[in-house]
């Protein structure tokens, strides 16, 4: 596999861009979505702000609260030293409990919109585009996906609270204001990527629940006639019993379509939280089902940036565009900074094996 | 709380109705949904068999395996001394790690009618009525709950496999045959009760997620417009801190209309697994707001069949009828059993608080 990472990767890093709170610290600037607008490339930013850890002996986080009506920031401070909590994991404060359950994240994500004309330059607005608004979305907004369906895109996004990490969808024209459109998929669930063109009269989404009893994070399949509504879930790519993809694997860039098929970068993490991108081509009529698949990573975190970060050793993807038959893969490293990638889609498309 | 138990309680026990795969007992008959058709009333049973334990050494279960196109009834032997196994919980074989994953049910469930011209004696028809048919359904289909929308019947069950517990829906005119209508809600989720009429021209269900990393076992409340495809997810109803209900809570019977809103009857566990049913009062016009509730179960595990059976201290219900102004609840019981009792409806509705 031929992979040309750009050479001024990353493109986006934390110390590029400003905090939009007060006393805060920009600490990722990762898992883009990407759309394209007027010959623009558009970057939707996952920012992640934590307050200024100015107290060694604490840990303090942001998120909105919404239980007053009107939002409200709020600056949540722990002990280091209390029992209650486990904060070993850098992403997450953990109950202290034979459960595992998340207390609080380490830090509040939004939307904010990135700019360029080449799509390797980019200028990043100063506020943010998505923000939480209602309380599904008090601990923030990450990962989002972009869909464009004729001249309207849909935004995909992981909407985070105390009651769990849930889908929500807005849609836009000109990416500066949007509609709501309710939450699509209940918790747990994320890595939602809905195809941009329907199928036999339907949508079809890739999403990604996370089972607590029975079953494992994988990748099913939903159908819709309006986007709001998913139904015929129907289960379509699971874990392998070893190798680079069995934790844990989940929708990536939007799919989109070849020759072969509908191709899918999607990502996947083994038992250690390497994630890496691997692609899957699914049927061109009938999503459900799988035609072939790469064995090997087409990705994996090898540059130091890939593999240095806030949590190192990941790759992951949220959108792709296509130059003739060169990919350009936007991808988060690290879960602090956002790198660019090309690869030829022959090279891709060569390397998928029959499942 | 005036509660009137029917002295032939339990009204169907295991040893009441035949096996239907050879070889195996009954070890459930419970957790019935519930439907009135041409004056009958008419139980939609979930019966659980497993094969019958003739080796002290082993623990042997049953799964429909569609791996080979055909489905087939396979039996499964466990050495009990297998140490990847831990067989303490009398319903689930766990694999004997730290995440507690789910390897096998004990049992197969599938659907069995009854039917009763008198609402309180049942004959068992000898066939399943829904039976394992797909994949997702490998694991066994359970606790029905039965909407009837005009003229016809949507049956709401958990579709349970190895990739998760999904939401199965069928409708039928005339419980005999039915017209398969895909899973309406991916893993984890269960409990799900379709409101039986349109509001603001949508129809509406509470259902029950079971996130992982963030959030409870809890009820939410979705929308849709065809009964297919389901969206707008919203969080309804939570645990108390403490209590009867701190564990889990899931929607029971479907619910039903009363001159001060939607009533629903539900379920709720604490900690211990000790499983109660309460009320909830939604507004006729907009489902998602909570109007009042019983502060204290309306039904709690006391009966001898209540406590004791194939998993104790459990009432469960997925469906009531109204005879004028007493409410008739169909329960399951210790996970083994069907009890009847009848509430006045006044007394239920005097015992609402608000939230």
């Amino acid at each position: 596999m031929i992979v040309h990472r750009l050479e001024k990767n990353p493109i986006l890093k934390p110390e590029d861009i400003a905090a939009y709170h007060d006393d805060h610290e920009v600490i990722g600037v990762f898992n883009a979505g990407v759309a394209e607008l007027n010959g623009e490339t558009l970057l939707l930013l996952r920012v992640a702000e934590r307050p200024v850890q100015n107290n060694p002996d604490e840990v303090k986080t942001t998120v909105v609260d919404f239980s007053y009506g009107e939002p409200q920031v709020k600056v949540l401070s722990l002990k280091k030293d209390d029992e209650g909590y486990d904060f070993s994991d850098p992403r997450t404060i953990l109950f202290n409990e034979t459960q595992r359950r998340t207390a609080f994240l380490t830090s509040l994500s939004y939307i904010r919109i990135a700019r360029s004309s080449d799509g390797k330059s980019f200028t990043v607005d100063d506020a943010p585009f998505i923000y939480p608004e209602i309380a599904a979305e008090s601990w923030g907004v990450e990962d989002p996906r972009v869909t464009q369906i004729e001249d309207t895109y849909y935004i995909q996004y992981s909407a985070i609270s105390d009651k769990g990490v849930a889908v929500g969808l807005v849609s836009t024209k000109d990416f500066v204001s949007y509609e709501r459109l309710g939450l699509i998929f209940p918790p747990e669930n994320k890595d939602v990527a809905i195809f941009p063109e329907k199928m036999n009269g339907k949508y079809y989404a890739l999403h990604r629940p996370v089972p607590k009893g029975i079953g494992q994070p994988e990748i099913w399949l939903a159908e819709s006639d309006n986007l709001l509504y998913w139904g015929n879930h129907q289960h379509l790519l699971g874990l392998s019993e070893d190798g680079w993809d069995n934790g844990r694997i989940g929708g990536g860039a939007v799919p989109f379509k070849t020759s072969q098929g509908w191709l899918e970068i999607y990502h996947a993490a083994d038992r250690d939280d390497r994630y890496c991108l691997g692609a899957v081509l699914l049927d061109l009529e009938d999503p459900s089902k799988v035609l072939a698949k790469t064995k090997e990573p087409i990705l994996a975190p090898e540059a130091d940036y890939e593999t240095n970060g806030f949590f190192g050793d990941v790759v992951f993807t949220c959108g792709v565009t296509l130059q003739n038959q060169s990919l350009r893969i936007y991808y988060g490293v690290s879960d602090t900074s956002m790198a660019v990638c090309e690869v030829a889609l022959d090279d891709i498309l060569s390397r998928l094996t029959d499942v």
